[in-house]
C-alpha cells in the first residue's frame, strides 16, 4: 500500500462559489477520490487550517508520497513545517508539487531558486506534450493531454535544470512551459506538474489523473533513512 | 579571430526557384555574410559537392566552429567525413547544427540516438521562447523570437537529455519543441538550433542571426587536443 | 520473467590458463549462474564466435536486458550487430556494459564519444564507493565494495556527463574513476559498471553480483517500441 | 575588472597558533593576495565579525564573484545575510564555496539539500584528479593536484547531481570525493571546491590558486538582473 498525503490549502473552494461548484469538497478530496480507485493507494488529506498540527514529523514518516497544492496562502504554512517537509523528502519521501505549488515554501526550499515564471489568466486551452514517452510518468498518455482551459504559465521558469523533462505545455495564444519536471534531492524524488488551476476542472481530466497516479508510483520511496547525518568516519578497513 | 566553417548542402537553392529567390547564392552565403559583419569572425564555406575534398582533417583543425545545415542529402556526406567531424568535436572544435541538421550524420554520431522528431509543413508561425535568459546564447534576445513561418517540429525529440535547454519553440497550431539545446561532448561544445527551414527567410531574421553569432562565441574552443588517446599510465608520483 | 542475454567474447578464458582457472567456462557462464539464482531472471549467452548469427533483431526483441563484456575482440563484433544493439536500446531494451566494454562498439555508438580513459595493471585493490545510496542499483551495498585486485581505470573518462553517478572507485595507489554510471538513451536505460578485469575473480564477489542483479531490474524496459520513426504529423486536433 | 569579495569567518586563525602560523592574517588575506597578482581582479574581504554590516545588498550588487569559507561559525551568519547572498546569486552574481563552506547557510539554501558528507582528519594526502580537462576551471592543471595533507571528505556528498563534475579527489587511505562541482542557479554560477582545510597551507599551493583564479573568471556574470520577479504578462503580440 502506498500512503499518500494530499495537502491542499482549501481556501479558493470555500471563498468562491464558482470554484466551489467545481470542487465542492476541495481539490484534495477530488484527488483523494481518483487516487483511491487504485487498490494500492491510500490517501490522507491536510488543509491549511490544520497543517501545523497534522503535518508532523511522525505523519511525514508514514507518508510515502506527499502531494502539494497551494496558492493564496503559501505564507500560512509555517517555516518549520516547510523545513520538515524538505527534510522528509531528503530522507526519502516522494513529493509531487501541483500547479501554483511552484511558489510553495517546500518547493522553493528544495529547488534553491525563486521558482518564478510568467503567467496570465485568459482561459487559453493548453496541450501538455509528452517529451519522454518511455518515462513511467507518461505511461498511458498519447502525444499530448488537451485541457480546454488552463491558467497560462510561461518561461523562463526559474528552477534548476531538471533531471528529466517529461512534459512541455503549449498554450492557445502563445506561451510554452516545461510542465512536467523530475528531480532527485537527497534520497527523495520530486515531480512538478503544472496543470491544475482552481477555476477549471483539471483534476477531473482522466489523463491528468493518470499522470498523477503514475507520479505517485514513480515517487514512492524504496530507500529511506530516519535522519540526515554528516558522520565522522574512521580510516576504511576492507572487511 | 574565430574561424568558422559553414557546411550547407546547397541543393534546395539550386533545384527550386522559390528557395533560390530567398537564398540566391545559398544559405551558407547568407550565414557567411551576417557572421562577417563581426570583426572577430572569419567564414569559409563547404557544400555537398566538395564536402569530401574540402572537409579534411587539416581543414577541421583550423576550424574553430563548424556550422552544419543539410536536409535532402544527408547520405551524400561520406561516413568517413562524418566521423572526421565527430572526432574534431571531441578534440575540441565547436559545432552548431541548424534545423534539419538534426538528422545529419555527425549529429546522430555525436548524440548516439536517432534524433527523430515529429514534423509538418503548414506555414505556421513560431515563437522561439527564451528559457535561460542568462545563457550567453540568449544574449540580446527578449522574451521570444517571432518567425512568421517555419516548418513545425514537434516532440518527442529523441536526443539525450541536454546539458542546458536555452530555447523552447511553440507553433501557431500546436506543437512545442525544445529548439535550442547545448551539449558538451569530449572537449567540444555543441549547439542545436531548430529554426531555418529553406522555404522561409529565417536566416535573414536579425534575432536568429544574433543567436547564431552568440552560439559561435559560446562554442569556440579554449582547449583542444590533436588526438584522442586512451593512455597506459604508470603509478602516479606526486612531483 | 526478465530475459537477460549475456554477451562475453570468451577469448581470454580459452587462451590463458590463469584466466581459465578463474572462469573455466567463461565470464558469461559465471554471470549466468549468479543471475539465475534469482527466480525472476532467465539468461541466454552469446560469444564472439556466434555473435553475428545469434544477436539478431529477433533475439534482441526478446531480450529485456543485454549485458556486455568484451576486450580484445571489439573489432570482431560486426558493425551491423553493433548498430542492431544500439537500435534495440533506443527502442527500449536495457543494457549493462561491464569493465572493458567501455570500448565496445555499441557503447561508443550510444555515448557518441571515444569512451577513452587511462589505465594500468598493477594488481591494486579498489574500493567502489557508493555515491547515491538511494539509487536502486546501490541497494544492499554498504559504504563501498572492496575488491582485492582490479585493473586500475582512471580519469578522464570521456563519456557524456552521466544522468546519475552511482559509484566512484578509488584505487590503492592513486587513481579515481566514475565506476557506476546511468544513462537514458531513446527509450532504453544503460548502466556502465567498471569492475571485472578478466584476471581477477571479480564476478564471484557477492557485492558485485548484487550490483549486477540490481542493474538488471533497474534497466528492464517497461516501455518499448518496435521501430524508431520520425513521423509526418497533421495539425493536432483535440479529440 | 572583476570585483571579488572573499568571506572568511577568520576564527581558527585567531584562536589557534598552529593555524595562525600558516595564515597569520587569515585565509581571506592569503586568497586576496594571490588573486590580486592578476591585473583584472580586485578583492575585498569580509569576516564573521562584520558580515551583517558589510555584506549588504549594495555590497553584493558590486560583487562579481563571492568566495566563501566558513566552518565553526556557520550559525553566526544571520539568516537574512544568507538569503541576501542566495538572492544575489540568483540575480547573477558568481559564487565559489570552499571546503567546509559545504555546510554554510548560503550553500545549503542554494542546493536545497543537507550537503552532508563523511569526514575524518588523519593528515592523508589527497590527489585532486581532473575529470574534465576542457573545462575552463581545469585550465593549466595537469592530471591531478597533489596536496600533501588535507582533511578527508568522503561520499556520499548530499548535493544535487551537478551540472558538471570537474574534479574528483582521492585520499591516501581510501575515500573518494567529488571535489570540484559546477552548478547554475537562476542567473548565477556556483563552483564548489573541496580543498582548503585550515590546518594545512592548501591555499598556498600554486595549482589550487590556479583553480580559484580560473573559477573566478568562469563564475563572473555576463548577465545580471536587479530584482527577481514573477511577472503577470499579456497575450504575446509579435512586434
Amino acid at each position: 500500500m502506498i500512503n499518500v498525503t494530499v495537502y491542499n490549502e482549501f481556501l479558493h473552494e470555500r471563498n468562491n462559489s464558482a470554484i466551489a461548484a467545481i470542487y465542492p469538497d476541495g481539490i484534495h478530496m477530488c484527488i483523494k477520490r481518483f487516487l483511491e480507485t487504485e487498490d494500492d493507494i491510500s490517501v490522507s488529506t491536510v488543509c491549511v487550517d490544520d497543517v501545523a498540527e497534522k503535518l508532523t514529523d511522525e505523519a511525514l514518516k508514514h507518508t510515502d508520497v506527499l502531494i502539494w497544492w497551494d496558492h493564496m496562502a503559501h505564507e500560512r504554512v509555517p517555516d518549520e513545517v516547510a523545513k520538515r517537509v524538505q527534510t522528509a523528502v531528503l530522507c526519502g519521501m516522494g513529493m509531487i508539487f501541483l500547479h501554483s505549488g511552484h511558489h510553495s515554501k517546500p518547493f522553493r526550499l528544495l529547488m534553491g531558486t525563486t521558482c518564478n515564471l510568467t503567467w496570465r489568466e485568459d482561459g487559453d486551452f493548453e496541450r501538455v506534450w509528452v517529451v519522454k514517452p518511455a518515462h513511467p510518468i507518461a505511461k498511458g498518455i498519447g502525444r499530448f493531454i488537451y485541457l480546454e482551459h488552463e491558467e497560462t504559465y510561461g518561461e523562463p521558469f526559474d528552477v534548476p535544470e531538471p533531471d528529466e523533462t517529461v512534459f512541455v505545455g503549449g498554450y492557445e495564444r502563445g506561451e510554452v512551459f516545461r510542465s512536467g519536471l523530475c528531480y532527485k534531492r537527497g534520497n527523495g524524488k520530486i515531480f512538478y506538474f503544472q496543470p491544475g488551476h482552481e477555476s477549471f476542472p483539471t483534476y477531473k481530466n482522466p489523463a491528468v489523473q493518470t499522470v498523477i497516479k503514475n507520479a505517485v508510483r514513480w515517487a514512492k520511496p524504496d530507500y529511506r533513512v530516519d535522519a540526515l547525518v554528516c558522520p565522522h568516519v574512521t580510516i576504511p578497513d576492507n572487511g
